[in-house]
């Protein structure tokens, strides 16, 4: 699968290799291809499906993003080790044991959130390849995102750019809109502005009200993670630009 | 049909009735409908099925949403008379002369801006019941909206309140949505802020360039304006605090 | 609410009534009702919102419909009493017991058919006041559905009427079809025919193979039950000739 | 792009190659190109994107699919040439003669069928790349498709395989369908049964007859045959025992 880029005359693949029958070691491997990677001027990662990747997942109080990632791993939906679960909440400490996973209780408040933030750094690095803001109800700082080192995806609940920042379901019955929806997209700097992996929408009417609203999205909410998720875990989203090219 | 609004207590009501068998003229149940009306303070409005709405139609030189309204009015899926068409450019005048309906050309330059809408204004009033923006490429001024005296109905091409304003596909692009859409709406003074009748989106990808959203949009266009169109001419639209009810 | 059938000049009507400062008892209301739908003869039938419906669960190995409601129960989306789970298989007794519920293994073979849906009849007459089959893959018999005195809603796993019968996801892919579906129906005599409650569906590509279609299929699955429990717990659903009137 | 079977191993690719700069003659590069495919068992066609596809559409009293695909043409949405519109009643004569097109009435009744068929193979071969069935109200023979020599498009009024054959619509609405489609296919010997390339579908309420049903299938109609017709034009569709491959 290829795409190219019409406006910049980039170029962007993603090839998937069959390894039976190489003779080479990977590392081996990796410098030959260095060498015509350089040729072409190509900016290129290997990663390797029979290293699954290590997920964090950060959560507050609301449980159906966290519980519908937590189902499909155990499924086998999802190729990946969940090696934590980190809240600013006890609410779903049970829930995530039930899963034998480790849940970590890191309260965050106005004065300790730089502690808080502190925390959550000690207990990804190193042990995450990616985290994933399964509805945290904190936002994380620039300096937080400068150290973490790994991709960080958030689900928001609402098509963006539309209805940035705090309840946005409340915002969309304010406006009166026929359509609500939910955007998985990276973390940056800059609020609900990174690149964006993943939307999806549901009708509404004037008949549904916030709480209709916030329940119908939440169905929304889940399934746009899961299929973000899912790309990233499958190498299948390139980020350029603060754009994505999603390979199917 | 009906409806409540559950944070104010309102409630909405639309009624059909068949006038086979009534007794009475119409002005005479009209009044004594009017003292019922009162006992309950209702707002009220009954519309005659029998006299189809007249539409006055204002274009640019996109003609996809004009034809398809045309198109469904000539094939009898829109009860209603296209009185005429307003145009600031002349392009489209021999696709709507095909269909015999009166066309004219009212241009629009910075400084004739209020002379041409005065002149719109004289072709509407006691003529149109109500007007559309078949992607009328001016800005309708509030002094227009306040004489006017009709419902005037948008098309946008985007999923408001996203990319509100000019070239919304340009910066749905530049944002990298996956998702875009269109939106119906009654216009008011503020850009792109009335009413929302209708709304639909696609998928889109990484692949598709303006252009790309361009030529999709057009089909989410027309769609979403002759949904709303067809709510209004079956007056099953109700405006309230700049949201509105749609029965169905 | 409500609505009519053009073709049989029949209404359908549903009413929601708050009680507060109802003067009669709620038996007296019914006898006077009684009175007045005698002479509209009308068919009727009042729920009351006050006394939750008991729902039983039917289910094989695969979890994710299960989960689903039983999340949903729990975290009020539903309002409903879960009696017991019944399942030919043991897979899914510790996801049940988890939730406190009741869970029934009751084995289904060829010959041992009869006694197995004597045995869940057993269960749940008097005990539940409708049934779900969340993907419980055993053929439900005429005599059972005459016996069992309740309404039983399934999820198949296709756009019906595409589809009837066992594996529709690898017929699906046989097609080649771009579109993949799932409907909850009313169970009746006839295998996929009841009247149908809600359907949705999903784009799919020439890309995707049997397992990514049934994986794609088990989020639409659960939502489209998930809507039409919700409808039947709300009474929301009438059935006439085979088909629902689903009031919003 | 391209794209493996991964039940028969076999692999599709669609390669486009920017001609700048080419220093031998098409033929040539053919020529050439010709061994390379042939040491690895390809099947392999080459299409000039210089060289437009010559389009004719059969159809009958429908004006629906037929305006919307003159439309897109006459705004060069689609890189083709119309030949010809061939219909079996003369209703939509005048709609095409507008876009100056040539026009030719071939009735058909069931004694003249054989001639019927024979006269629009004689309008058609040499004539026409592929054609279009915009609704064109009558069954091709397989004596007519094997004689055709090219693609012929059709678009059917329901969600295939769902409602074969005549008034899907009436059938669709008998059944209680919440969700109608369109597909377009590819013309085969089995009604209907023809590799598939494009399907959409709309939600419907129990207030649709088959009148509103037909409404809005029309909608739905046009889009889907456009979006094939788009496919076939950028030779983005391949087909593989009775399935499409369709590139994006």
């Amino acid at each position: 699968q290829h795409s190219t880029d019409p406006e910049t005359g980039r170029f962007f693949m993603r090839q998937e290799f069959s390894l039976e029958g190489l003779d080479v070691t990977l590392p081996e491997f990796e410098r030959q291809f260095s060498s015509i990677a350089e040729t072409f001027q190509m900016n290129w990662r290997i990663a390797y499906a029979s290293q699954p990747k290590r997920m964090a997942i950060l959560c507050s109080k609301y449980d159906h993003c966290l519980l519908d990632i937590l189902w499909r791993v155990r499924r086998g939906e999802f190729d990946c080790e969940v090696v934590c679960v980190i809240s600013n909440h006890r609410d779903l400490e049970a829930d995530v044991q039930a899963f034998d996973i480790p849940f970590h209780f890191v309260p965050v408040t106005k004065d300790t959130k730089a502690q808080s933030e502190a925390r959550i750094l000690e207990l990804l690095r190193g042990q995450a390849d990616f985290a994933v803001l399964a509805r945290y109800m904190q936002i994380i700082s620039g300096d937080f995102l400068e150290s973490v080192g790994m991709p960080v995806i958030n689900i928001h609940h609402s098509f963006l750019p539309a209805f940035v920042g705090a309840n946005p379901y409340k915002s969309a019955f304010a406006r009166g809109v026929k359509i609500i929806g939910a955007t998985a997209h990276y973390v940056t700097a800059e609020l609900d502005a990174g690149p964006i992996i993943e939307q999806d929408v549901a009708r509404v009417t004037h008949r549904e009200d916030v709480r209709d609203l916030t329940q119908t999205g939440r169905d929304i909410e889940r399934n746009v993670l899961a299929r973000a998720v899912r790309a990233h875990l499958e190498d299948r989203v390139l980020v350029f630009e603060n754009k994505t090219v999603v390979f199917e």
